[in-house]
């Protein structure tokens, strides 16, 4: 197959680049951009390398975010050929980080090479926000660079992740939104005694339980037009000294919200609280905002990428805020619309990852035809 | 200090009795008893030794039943004096079994000795139940014996227990039954699932807490004349898999009930099963009946130890049934009327256990006593 964004997509899976290695893959793209006009800032920061390329100081400002680190290969002999060699076999190209997302990658570069061949000189600024930390902790990776950029004042207006969103064929499943994720560590508190006198003590999981039975069927709010209504569930429950004779002091609940912008962390937190409250729980909680929600509802940037795949791919997409987190958190404070939009995700991080070798001069143009519709069409 | 009763206390707290092992005990009372008419049968089980003595084999049997095994000492160093070498200090005899309970052993002896001595050929039997695998397991220890009277027929029609019941001054307390212990591991089963999709699950902590709840809230039974109602305790939960974004397939309950004869433990169980079921909860459970409650009510006995007590102590003693669980339990398989009746038990299982040295008279002559109203002066 011979195909430019193929060929790319190819050299970077060939790239040792497990998280949080880059595997030399951000050469390779830097290679590509700067003869593009691309100024190339390397923002390290402990020991994450993250690559930010900026051409033009125009507005409006249109960047393309991604990770050029993938999952771990699992065991080497379950691959059917191996992973960091693409293989092609029955129209499908094998390797790791195909889908999960070096052929966005791809697709995003060759978008750009295609878009200022025909626009050398439009008046607008184009951006590539690259990390290596996103498979992994993602604490010095997407949120490093945006800090700088925050710092700086530098705000971006447009922006498409190429995280692998569609489900059945390219273009099926776009996301407009990630919701929130908002842990909490809950200890509630007794007074441990021994079981044949539980007068002398009290039960702090007896005490919980009517608790967690109302939050476990609160309804936190009903969604809206994008969002599936905030969830509430606890993952651990832990209490007891091992002993069967012995009332313990204490209960550990571990939990987890996945909101909706129907809610906010505060509000959520407000009334987890009053509830125990109302059930004269003993208690504390230690709370960790993961991730707040963020969204882009329909607006330029989101017709722009429904009329391109419409036209690409002869399909409508679907908007959707379902899944789990993306750096998408990160770049929303301090970007107004954004999407993301890349192949289909079946395969990600599991053995044998691949997508179809039709995606890749597809997914170019799709990326291509939403900046033409969006930075010259429309304006 | 000379006394009978001390003297022989002093001789049994000086054997190393460490549960299961007897130490010699039973060799120094066998030997006591031997002279009087006692027949002597060791009933062995699993390396455990037990001694069944009996004298007579006119109706009614008259049992005093207790242990030889006391707990470990724990830190020696922390003792005043060492545990085996019982010393007199401030009117307070030391030393490891004092209260738990080689000094009702030897009172039950010596007021054996007394009784027979007034009354050489009353008609009456009198026995002996000894064990040393009561602080154990308590698996091959008297209801071993309790086993093999069975099987041959062989009924007590009154038994006293050596056990401390005493709270504060000797015989303000005795124990006219004890609780039932029926113990339960419950797992409540759901489906497990990523915490961003709890719809492709079924999360079983927020199954089980509603039904949890409501048995915390239930109430089992209102006691009777002799015992408090029912409890019911959690005393372990755990559910998860340790990742805080996964929801767990099931969570595991242990739990215990402490019951009355005021219930069943058939009963329980059936009314716990229906308050699982009414919830739709998938389940299982293992249970395990450690003991049946037993109860003498007011009656021949427990009329004598109260006679006895205002007699002896000058005071009126209290009937209880609270506290843990006895070798009493095994004994009512085959006793009709049954009381525990021992020294002060504030220090049973501490460092520097101990009790009053005007104990050792004062206990034997309650046993004199209750025998002397029971056998004699009833007839
Ligand atoms: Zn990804
Ligand atoms: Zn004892």
């Amino acid at each position: 197959m011979s195909d430019p964004t193929f060929e790319l997509a190819r050299d970077l899976i060939a790239c040792h680049s497990v998280t949080p290695e880059d595997g030399g893959c951000m050469e390779i793209i830097g290679a590509r951009l700067k003869p593009l006009g691309f100024t190339l800032e390397y923002i390290n920061r402990n020991g994450v390398t993250n690559l930010w390329a900026r051409r033009g100081t125009t507005a409006p400002l249109f960047v393309f975010a991604g990770h050029t680190d993938v999952v771990p290969t699992g065991p080497l002999d379950k691959w059917t050929s191996p992973p960091f060699a693409p293989e092609i076999r029955d129209g499908m190209l094998y390797g790791r980080g195909t889908a999960d997302m070096k052929s966005s990658l791809a697709a995003s570069v060759t978008a750009v090479e295609a878009f200022l061949a025909a626009h050398p000189d439009y008046p607008c600024s184009l951006g590539f926000l690259l990390t290596s930390d996103e498979e992994g902790d993602a604490t010095d990776g997407t949120v490093a660079v945006v800090d700088v950029l925050k710092a700086r004042g530098e705000s971006i207006d447009f922006c498409i992740i190429g995280e692998p969103t569609s489900v059945d064929t390219l273009g099926d499943m776009i996301k407009n939104g990630r919701r929130g994720s908002l842990s909490g560590v809950l200890t509630v508190k007794g007074i441990q005694c021994h079981i044949a006198y539980p007068e002398k003590g009290r039960n702090p999981i007896h005490e919980a339980a009517p608790a967690l039975a109302e939050l476990a069927a609160t309804e936190w709010d009903r969604g809206n037009e994008y969002y599936q209504p905030t969830t509430w569930q606890i993952s651990n429950i832990h209490g007891g000294t091992g002993a069967t004779n012995v009332v313990p002091g204490s209960v550990e609940v571990k939990f987890n919200f996945r909101f909706s912008t129907a809610s906010t962390p505060e509000g959520l937190q407000t009334r987890l609280c009053s509830i125990l409250d109302k059930h004269k729980l003993d208690y504390d909680i230690k709370w960790t905002l993961g991730a707040r929600p963020f969204l882009t509802g329909r607006g330029p940037l989101a017709d722009a990428a429904s009329a391109a795949i419409r036209e690409v791919c002869g399909i409508d997409t679907e908007l959707s805020t379902t899944g789990g987190t993306s750096d998408g958190r990160f770049i929303a404070d301090i970007c107004k619309q954004m999407l993301e939009i890349g192949p289909v995700n079946a395969t990600s991080h599991k053995i044998d990852e691949c997508i179809a070798v039709d995606s890749f001069p597809q997914l170019s143009a799709i990326y291509h035809r939403i900046l033409e519709q969006l930075l010259v069409v429309s304006h």
